[in-house]
């Protein structure tokens, strides 16, 4: 029974601490947009609002790249496919006719860009399958401990967006339940989202290319075929939703038109939700594109986000800080 | 400030309860079973035991039919099937000569089990597409509320295992997610898991049919498609398992051969880990059946389990009762 007398001062602490007064968003400067997430949480959390949601109900999805994460100037996903396609190119000289293994190789990216997600995902199949699930994720990890953003010379984990790292943090602490939704490939994603976003690899939605359970060698693996299974983007993510969670979010975050269905889907449903895309308007301390960009264009959403409720979030106005300060920072998190 | 030592107090009663040393599992009979399950979860929590296994990676995997709730004398999603066959067979008439739609509508189940699960899959997909996911739920839900097993004549949500349920309480009482692994559709099953089995929509994986978004009608939808996009059954479950939860399980409980590469997937990793089969045989209470079954036969893993070191469960010795005693039970379950 020592204990007791111990909880019972924490809790005192607890209780009696300034917390719910402290801003859960500190990296967000005050505006509409601050305001609408907060309002929106604020009524959906309370059971005396007409807009409450039961906990389980409060499904809140992300999309990853310039969602979560900077995807400038190409994204991450393909700066690791273009190391692996070089390391195997002496064994494919077909890929020096062939697109888009041609324009990868040649460091081409407009034309890599031209061939969309279908194409991004041609390079995935090539460079990532016919190994083991296990060993695509160790490949994965290592790569990602050592390779550099071009202009911000850190690893790609620490360029997360620190307002969205204080989002995911807020809406769990008032019951949500977080998931990202992206055409990135989710093998790609999995072995690093529970440390940097706090989001455990069941509650992370993406491409995918076939898999297959094989005890050919004995030891039973998961073999990763060269053949797309599953494309996460535009239309494809409310049926990997549907698919993957079962429910409909009440809360979506994107950036480019990829997103759009996304938003459409999760904001059309009955009762209270909240659309927002991240516009990219900060050339300054990330990036600044938008309708006329390869990589994340964000055109038909500006164009609709106003008669569809949808927030627009500015990266220049709305956000104090764009990246964590310090390395430590986004390391400790969960 | 007032709530401070009411909240003490409740510690109090709490921490002062013999609660810890209640036993977790009433239902199951003292034995090898219930002791394997019992010192696998003492092992796998306690931070000071060498096969300790951090929260995060505790997955645990549940079949469904079988193994939480009846599946004799036919699987439960096909006694649904057989209502709207009748309904639809009108508008049908080349039911008549095809299978296995021919033998649905004759009643004749061992032609229908020998189609196995993807003659289950036709039945599904001629039954259940073509119509949005919204509206398959509620016609699930509404079938569930009034349906009654032809033996016991009770719900089929209530003709759930006591123990199983116990036996998912004591799991995530010790810091386990709980996943259903199913054969069956994951549609069909969703709508009533969190109620029943304290098992949320996104912790189920089945067989699925394809979905398409639309807006064609304005409103958004996703509608149910006539083609299997998934059988999640036999080599299919480690697969579904790596698409929707990411990691590989440390327990996993099933009772067909259907679930023998799951047991088989989970068991061969790194760690401690513990597989079971439960074993129909009381046909006196519910039902015996094994090797020569339609529905969910048990051979191989009969064979295998003691080499592979699963434990068989005997539904006859090892459970204490069957089925929840009330059905306020079953329906107060979380």
């Amino acid at each position: 029974m020592r204990i007791l007398p111990v909880l019972c001062l924490l809790l005192s602490a607890f209780v009696l601490s300034p917390a719910s007064a402290a801003d859960p968003l500190p990296s967000w400067n005050d505006g509409a947009a601050k305001t609408a997430i907060t309002e929106f949480v604020a009524a959906v959390a309370d059971p005396e609002h007409a807009d409450y949601v039961a906990p389980s109900e409060r499904i809140a999805v992300f999309d990853n790249d310039g969602a979560l994460w900077v995807e400038q100037p190409i994204y991450t996903q393909l700066a690791f496919v273009l190391e692996r396609l070089k390391t195997m190119a002496p064994q494919h000289p077909e890929w020096q006719e062939q697109q888009p293994f041609k324009a990868a190789l040649a460091g081409d990216m407009d034309s890599v860009g031209d061939a969309g997600m279908e194409g991004l995902m041609q390079l995935l199949m090539a460079t990532h399958a016919g190994m083991s699930t296990d060993e695509f994720a160790a490949v994965a990890t290592d790569w990602l401990a050592t390779a550099r953003h071009p202009r911000f010379e850190r690893p790609y984990t620490e360029l997360v967006y620190q307002p969205t790292l204080e989002l995911l943090d807020y809406l769990r602490a008032n019951g949500f339940k977080t998931f990202i939704v992206s055409g990135g490939g989710i093998a790609f994603m999995r072995p690093w989202t529970e440390r940097v976003y706090g989001i455990p690899p069941e509650q992370v939605v993406g491409s995918q290319i076939a898999l297959k359970y094989s005890t050919d060698l004995g030891t039973p693996v998961i073999m990763r075929k060269p053949e797309i299974a599953f494309i996460d983007d535009k239309a494809g993510k409310p049926v990997g939703i549907q698919r993957h969670i079962g429910r409909r979010p009440i809360f979506a975050w994107g950036n480019s038109d990829g997103d759009y269905q996304m938003l459409q889907w999760t904001t059309a449903g009955d009762g209270r939700r909240l659309g927002m895309l991240l516009h990219h308007d900060d050339a300054e301390r990330e990036y600044a594109y938008d309708r006329d960009s390869h990589v994340g264009r964000l055109d038909r959403g500006l164009d609709d986000a106003a008669g569809k409720g949808w927030v627009v979030v500015s990266m220049q106005r709305d956000w104090g800080s764009v990246f964590p300060a310090a390395p430590s920072q986004a390391l400790a998190h969960p």
